[in-house]
């Protein structure tokens, strides 16, 4: 399970509008310097952390108002506030040139990081701010110490799946989004369920009312899904879970299917009051008679953990389960 | 998805002590006899269905009273009323002569065939006595015709998985057996929670207080598993699923990990409330400390299905969703 | 239970916008006339009549293009092809004239005559258009022998709490609604689950992430609130439920009261993602800190049914349970 | 709710077998005694901590190894350890001597203390032993400084009702028992759904394929009824709820109806595998045709509880809930 490669360049992606990040930031970045790694800050983070710093004076003496440019035309942290040779780069210059993209958050983070950044077959590494993620599963205090580990090599790979859906009006694409969690079509703007039609691999499965209905990876299973109802997927199966929101038939449950299944959901409402939503985050208005399509993106996404991660440990503590075996 | 081999030798197996499957057991040995087939017909089900015609002569003249041998010291059936040619013969008579066993009653008599002929790797064919079933997927109306098809090489072959379990106490394995639907571990004689501690390939999941635990297949989902709260999966997908049978700790849900997952159950009760049962069928009491060890048998067990054969049609059918798509 | 008033005004309110009950609408006039009884038919349902019929001519010769004023301001339906003596006014004409409401249609339309008919205490007869209600368990084929039973005298009275709730933002009732099945809050523009508290006279119960929070009435048990997991209440029940929807933590389970408790809900959310909906038609937006008050209605509404009326058997034929008991 | 009655004589009843109730038995008898408090103990709890004291001393200088006889042939504790004017009595003498009994231990021992005084309407305090109970609310550390409140007449009093089930085999009534939380209906020794018909007032309900039926109180609903899916019920809520363990059709949802409703349960299986259990303690095995009746039992129980007394903090502390309300 693991996978020594040593990493060359670093990207670090904070939680956006969210200036408590700064001193995890902060630190990272210095350790990562000390070790002469190239360290390239999102841009969206620093201008989260520029507009604090000038303010707050969080980061130290010197502030993210006047960026200079660094190499590949990104800003040079060195002015940020960030320390010298920290430079500040968009999406696309972390994808490019970075081997390992470090994201400090929530899970929400980690979910924007991994869509962003999927193309680039960059891996990820999740920190949280205090509050354990599903995906930023290492707290701030043990975060230097694992990344010590994980540059020396000593972690364990993942590849966890994302999905694609493409919104279908007339037979055209009208929209595409990916997800990492889930693809949900909801009911929207009248409190009335909607009338959709499931289709698997162009089998007709079954037709709908509900509040909506969630196509979820295994990854999103910990999400929305298991607040409606849902079951745990364990991430390494190759699976989706379609689970209907709400359904007013009480049989139809949630169906666990292979992951290369293409999902094909049709919308019936006359009442144009359903829309799609990309992990809760990107939205898109339906109309009766659209066709969201949605199928496992031909590209996973790789988390690194460090080598005693322990995906049960993880359930018992964001589940409340208990957590101890009576006997070894 | 079609395989087309011919058979030459068709084991039938009836449901244990319903001398109702006579009318189809008798339609379907003419039909294979006149088509030149080896038909073997389990012993069980010979005697069921003598035990009747000798009362209510539903088989025609002749009784099962006197049966003489046949072949590979079978009896022949010629005898026992079944017609000229008809062996009567044990589950092992099937396993290894026959290359098609057709399974007449529920989805239990299937369960049982199934069971008892994977080592054989003789493939099954389901057909109900008039009640559908998942497994039984067949109408004692569409039956003849049906086999029409399938004898002609027109059907789908499914493989599905079966589990085996084997109960250690003290480091020895003191009972063992397989189920096609689900291993469940619950409480018996006393109406109180039990305490069980999962593992998964060795690495503790979770303790549990609650009436049971089931470990099911694809195909036991929608069984007791169901009932339980837990999801559908598909028969294709490569999956197993743990369900809580009514858990005290309600964040306790279903789980759905690899076939090739080893599963480890641990009963932690003191008062020796604990019984296993594979299948609802075969049970073994439990003491404290007793585990119970659960995997994919090595053989699958194949399903002959018509060539038409729709899962989600039978699922809406079973399940009592709503039939029809609203548009095409 | 028999409650022998003998009725001398009827009211007829038919489903908003379906043409589809004019046959039964004109059944139950000409009934009703026959019997010299004052008939007043819902203004809304006259129009909808009158656009189909001018078009269509279902209501015989005459059309309600041209009517003219009858007794009480109200138009007589002579002109209007209902017959001679058949009058047309508001609901509250039928509120103030009549001492029984014959409501044709779902149960959206009952819903709704029984929010208009509350305050004037005017019981009500459900009928369904060919598709049984929880509360419009009358069908069209038994319509005018059921009404006969009414009309005798031969019937069953139940009464029903409605719920009343009110919006306080900065301490002003902003806007006010009633409820007959639920008042819902819930989430709404973005797909993203809102924070609620939940006060019962007074005391603080719980805090909630969720997609929403339902309060229902008994005769709302059967409706979404079933949907999202909620018990089915018994009509007599003198409670109210208390349902999440999908909440983030799985041991916010349905909670039961008694139905003269204040139920006070906090809208927590900074993202203005929340809205009330009062029997999933009356829709205002919500804003953090309103607080949504409900209560149970000073009035019920009284329902009539016939003699021979059985819940549970509505129950059975509505949730699809086994219909008669193995043995008597 | 404050219902300022004094009391004089004070039963206390422990937790059965469980040596660890001493030191809050002793220090609450001392504490009772020192107020000149006539205090029994009963026979029970006498009996566990005197084989316990004789082995640890846990109760000081004397035994209870050769008791005396005190008032109404009770033993006197003087010479059990308990110190002098300490009697030892029967449930019986609880009953019939005491106007308040203190129960030390968890839930299950008031379910018990409170079927055996529920005749002598003798109120019921509960003590826990460091974890919190629903029934058994007061932590040891409190227990003094609220016991010191409702002997001074401060404190709520609540009444909940119990159930008694009276078994019903060819007319004749073959057992009885009582219930604070619940009577469930539920298979047995084959792990195999049973079949049940559910009559409330005599109205045929439904007809269920499940592994149980439970009947549950108020009190009951936060216990089994809630590990099966059953809704929490306000304690003062006049209200039973059915709720159907893992029914075989998706749509056997619990079902509240109001406490005076005389339930009846048939065993339709004709496999003699279903028993009753009473609180889960007092078990009986169902034979086919067998009619389990249930009702509310005419007396209540009393629970008294310290005035500041909340519900819903209980709800929130077992149930895991979100403890603070994010705005007052």
């Amino acid at each position: 399970m693991t996978d020594p490669v040593r990493f060359t360049a670093i990207g670090l992606i904070g939680k956006y509008g969210d200036p408590g990040m700064g001193e995890a930031l902060h630190s990272l970045s210095a350790f990562l310097r000390e070790r002469d790694l190239r360290v390239i800050i999102d841009e969206g983070t620093a201008e989260t952390l520029g507009k604090t710093t000038l303010g707050k004076t969080t980061l130290g003496k010197t502030t993210l108002g006047k960026p200079g440019l660094g190499e590949a035309g990104m800003e040079t942290g060195l002015e940020a506030g960030m320390g010298p040779g920290i430079e500040i780069g968009s999406r696309t210059d972390i994808g490019r040139h970075c081997d390992l993209a470090v994201v400090v958050g929530g899970d929400g983070t980690l979910l924007n990081a991994a869509r962003s950044l999927v193309e680039y077959d960059v891996p990820l590494v999740g920190i949280n701010l205090g509050h354990l993620g599903f995906l930023t599963d290492i707290s701030p205090d043990a975060m230097l110490e694992c990344m010590e580990e994980i540059l020396g090599g000593h972690y364990l790979t993942e590849e966890r799946i994302l999905l694609h859906a493409g919104i279908l009006r007339e037979g055209e694409v009208i929209s595409e989004c990916d997800a990492f969690n889930d693809v949900v079509v909801h009911k929207w703007n009248v409190a009335r369920m909607i009338r959709l039609e499931t289709y698997i691999d162009g089998t007709f499965v079954s037709r709908l009312r509900a509040d909506g209905l969630i196509v979820s990876t295994p990854t999103g299973s910990t999400a929305y899904a298991l607040s409606a109802g849902g079951p745990i997927v364990h991430p390494q199966l190759k699976a989706l879970v379609l689970v209907p929101v709400c359904p007013h038939t009480m049989s139809n449950r949630p169906l666990v299917v292979e992951e290369d299944k293409h999902i094909e959901i049709v919308v019936c409402d006359r009442h144009d009051n359903a829309q799609v939503t990309c992990d809760g985050q990107i939205t898109f208005g339906l109309m009766a008679g659209d066709r969201i399509q949605v199928r496992k993106k031909d590209r996973p996404v790789r988390l690194l953990h460090p080598a005693q991660h322990n995906h049960y440990e993880l359930l018992r503590a964001k589940l409340h389960w208990a957590e101890n075996p009576l006997k070894t």
